[in-house]
């Protein structure tokens, strides 16, 4: 059994056709799975609908606790990819002494309700991450997976990448 | 590196408006890989473009020397569903001594190019799978894995199912 | 208000994932309509679900019938485009001495189940056209509307096209 | 002959994957024309591309112009629904002396770019409408068309409506 938290994040924003600017109103995680032939069997928790810009250290701490609490050793989090990484460093300073779960986070560039999203596959690489790493924190972005300490977001180019260490003097 | 080797099924069945039937066309793997902002070192190769009902034990003799050959050591292989599974078999048998390699089958219940297809989904899967299974030969469908001698194809759901082996006497 | 008298096509045809078939099940139109934001009074009437190229006479008295008893003067009928022009023959025949009808045939290319049809935009023009056009029987194609006996369906590239007449000696 | 001129709106919007907000690019109209498979000759000229709540009084004056100098009498004009009427205004004020032109102004509520638009629907509308309507200047939405003088955008469900006259003393 795979917990999926979801945070809200590109992956679930629509557009609001009065006002012509984006919002949350559900998650789409249940019809994207359904679209998938999905059959593994996950329990689907929305925690927050939240841009992840917005994310305060409050909600990270819920994030924390539920997968702290979570009964599943396999836990997968949506999140806007903006601040993944943070919430990522979030879980595996409180986390990792557990040392019992694979937490995968993955999000998504274009929100799944305008058709061309990455969505799916992101989903579909996060929910086969989570099957098969050993415990850890992970990001899976971009048909990869990273260790939470080990990647940053590229902000020019929306790509997330391995994060070399500068070498020593 | 990823070696991707392209054998046509539903994956890249395309529509003719001129005949109203169906067909093969290129294989839209290039697409899907950008749609799905992939950053995974990949080589895609097309060795047919076949309904893989029509699939000849030399094809399959084909796929099987072209895993063998390949300096990829993670090879992923889209294929109708149909005969999926028996492609697998041919791959154990011959490949298995070798013992180095990771080959995930994977395919699709709806063209990609009809819009709504699980397609997607399936190659993030894949391709997350290839990375982190040991050396052997899988299937991937419906979000899970399966070693190629445990599985077969619900011909009623469509479903990729654990094969339960019967109790002996 | 505007009858919409519904007979199949390519218009409605589905793809049957466990099959690998094309099949019908029931009417896009509400669907499109919706997704058109559509906002004129229209009854939809399924008459028949098929291929054209399967319609028989007794299947265009049908719906020769169904336009003559209907109360509105204006009715689109969607239509497979092999024999399209057939159906536009048996109702001018039959229906061109009533003179007060607006008959307007449409159909398309590539199923709209399909997400890359140009079924929305055939049926904007034939809702738009049935308002707008005098009473007769008329095919709406490609952006376009022909009398019923000046209009030919080309084989090889799919588009309708006024019928020339050739010139007398 | 039908010339299109394209001032933005909704219907051209896109997704900015980097920044999470909406822009313009460049139109849609030539995609959209082709998967319509439309056989109408067409001049497509893109004006401006902005949202219709940034046009001044000089963009109007622009469209007019655009309008008075054509040489085809049949022009659609894709323009954001919220001041869409607006220009209608400016355009009856200005043209209607001429008399000669048919002037149809269309919209979206969803970009096109995001999979379930009405765009396509709306764009087959208006180049049907303009192709049959007498000279004037015309609102075509929701599969109606309306006169520029009887026709609002209701706000709260985004649906354009007939203006009902209020009744004098």
């Amino acid at each position: 059994m795979i917990r999926i938290l979801v945070t809200g994040g590109t992956f679930d924003k629509e557009y609001n056709e009065l006002t012509g600017s984006l919002f949350f109103r559900h998650t789409h995680l249940n019809e994207m799975l359904r679209l998938g032939r999905c059959h593994v069997d996950v329990f689907i928790e929305t925690l927050m609908m939240i841009d992840s810009l917005d994310m305060t250290a409050a909600d990270r701490a819920r994030i924390v606790d539920e997968c702290r609490v979570a009964d599943e050793r396999q836990i997968v989090i949506t999140h806007g990819t903006d601040t993944m990484i943070e919430t990522a460093k979030a879980l595996a300073k409180m986390f990792s002494s557990a040392g019992t779960k694979t937490v995968v986070l993955t999000g998504a560039m274009i929100p799944y309700a305008f058709g061309s999203s990455d969505g799916l596959f992101n989903l579909g690489s996060a929910i086969s991450f989570v099957q098969t790493l050993p415990p850890g924190v992970y990001v899976a972005m971009n048909g990869r997976y990273f260790h939470w300490n080990a990647v940053r977001k590229n902000r020019e180019t929306g790509v997330f990448e391995p994060l070399v260490e500068s070498p020593g003097p």
